[in-house]
Formats: structure tokens, C-alpha cells, sequence
């Protein structure tokens, strides 16, 4: 099973403002009509998204559910129930990024997507993320919810490719060796 | 009067680890024989050095004394003195951010080189950096020194270019518009 990270970032390395805010990265000037920035050939890849409760508190805010059939684990110790409207689909997971691993392999994913600030941190430090496609965006917004934190100890990376889009969006691809 | 920020930081946007180590950039894993980085023609185009007390204490630390007869400004409140071996144009600057910049512009420097990070970031929140050359490390090393801080609003830039090398360093230039 792979474990992939596919995410947006301030030029300052933030994936949110303090208060969960993307406004920054949704400005019209981030976006290019009719491009999407590899997430459709990126997510068509994916068999199971597992994300953190914030991410997943977020992903509700926008009303319409984004991620149609694919399976979505939302970790988390304290959220106590899933929305009904949600698909069945949709579900908690609770315990260690450990014991979450051994849960999605044992369901079978091949390739499972990681989004939120915690959730990739955690993972990282588990030496479960396989690659990373991180995509920055020229703004520095000063402060926020960062997308790296704290290691045991360093991760090396081997980069793969950049790309870079006309409206300043760089996006590159990295794979962890542990 | 033009003022550029030439730098690298891990992935995760550290200039130093938190004691100032810089081990991680300088394995040769990141290094490329004959290979500069674009260093020499940056410098070539500058006229004038500000940095702030702690970088240039690393800087001390390499033994032989790296810019020539570059001009050097050591922002510092608490420095007391620059050591006698080193160049007279190496010299202590203090007061604020403003008052240093006009000093500077005073003295008819045309092109100044900003490094450090607490300097760097002071600059930028007086909206003095003109051009950022970032060069990216692909590491993570998780705590450190970071290279950005908190600003007063939201910093917009223009990105120019980006260059990647064959070790995964990926550099890109940046202007800025407050």
C-alpha cells in the first residue's frame, strides 16, 4: 500500500490560516480556468482518503460532499459521529497512525491519499508517506496551520519533477526515503 | 535602491536547525561540484551585505572571512563589537528596520543583499524585499530556525522563474508586491 500526500502550501509552508481560512488559496488568481493542477489524475489513482478531522470539518464547510464514491477515513479520537448525509462510506477511524495504517491495509487499499496538517505530520513520522506532490503558491500569509511539524529525526527526499504553472503555482514531485 | 534575499531552506522552510547547524545543507548530497547555485552572479550584481548578528555569527564560524570587500552590515542591538581581524567595511548596524534602510540608502548602495532570518523577516514586514531567490532543499529536518515569520498582511508575489538541478535543489525567484 502507498500512502500519498497531494496539497497546496503558502511560499511560507502554511496550509491554512490560524482559523482554518483558505481564502488566500481559492483567490482568483490561484486558479487558471479549465486547469486543475494534476487533482483529477492524481485522485483517480487514489483508493481511500484519510484525513483529519480539521480537513474533514473543513471539507463540510464547502456543502456539496467532494469526494463522490471513494472511501474517506477521517482520523480522529474526539469526533463522536459522522454526519447522516454523508455516504456510507464516509467513516471515523480512531487510534495510532500505527494501528490506522494496519486498518486500511488490511481492507486492501493500494494507494491511499493523506490530506491535513496533523494527519501528513503523523504520518511522516510513522515513515508511511511514500510521495509528496506539493504544490506552493506565491503568497506568504505570516501565520497559520503549518503543513510540516516536528521529527524524530530528518527525512531525505528524492525530487521527481517541478512544474510550474503561468499563474506562479510550483508544483513538485518527491519521494521519502526513510 | 534595491534590496534581494538569496537563500536555502529545507522543505519544511528552515534556514538552520535550532542551534544554528547548517549540517543538512552542506552534505554533499546537495552539492554539485563546479556548481554554484547561481551565487557568483547574484553576488556580482550587489553592492552591500545586511545580516543579521546571528548569521553572521555563524558566518565567523567558517574561519575565512567569505565576502571580500563587500560591504557588511551586522544589524544588532545587543553586538558590541565587530572582531579586529575581520575587513573595516565589515560593520555594526542598530536601530530599526527603517532607520537601517535609510542609512543605507544614504550611503548609495544600489543593490543589498538581505540574509538571515530574523532580518530577512523584519525586512519584509517594512516591505523593503524587492526579489526572493529561494533555493529548496529537498529534506525535511522538522524543527529549526525558520527562514519566514509573522507579517501584518498577506505579502502577494510574482513568480519570475524556477530552476531546478540534477540533485533535486529547486530554486525560484520571486518579486514582491506589497
Amino acid at each position: 500500500m502507498r500512502m500519498s500526500v497531494f496539497i497546496a502550501v503558502s511560499l511560507d509552508g502554511m496550509i491554512a490560516r490560524t482559523n482554518g481560512d483558505i481564502d488566500w488559496l481559492t483567490a482568483t488568481s490561484h486558479l487558471i480556468p479549465g486547469e486543475d493542477f494534476g487533482y483529477g489524475s492524481f485522485i483517480s489513482t487514489v483508493d481511500a482518503l484519510l484525513m483529519g478531522r480539521r480537513s474533514f470539518e473543513k471539507v463540510l464547510t464547502f456543502g456539496e460532499w467532494p469526494y463522490g464514491d471513494l472511501p474517506v477515513y477521517v482520523l480522529s479520537n474526539t469526533l463522536t459521529e459522522i454526519p447522516n448525509h454523508l455516504p456510507e462510506h464516509v467513516q471515523r477511524i480512531s487510534g495510532s497512525m500505527e494501528q490506522t495504517i494496519q486498518t486500511l491495509k488490511s481492507s486492501g487499499y493500494q494507494h491511499v491519499y493523506v490530506d491535513g496538517g496533523k494527519t501528513v505530520q503523523s504520518a511522516l513520522r510513522a515513515g508511511a508517506i511514500d510521495h509528496m506532490i506539493i504544490t506552493r503558491i506565491p503568497i506568504l500569509i505570516g501565520e497559520g496551520i503549518s503543513l510540516f511539524g516536528s521529527l524524530d529525526s530528518d527525512i531525505h527526499l528524492k525530487h521527481v519533477k517541478t512544474v510550474t504553472f503561468k499563474n506562479g503555482l510550483i508544483q513538485s514531485l518527491y519521494d521519502c526515503n526513510y
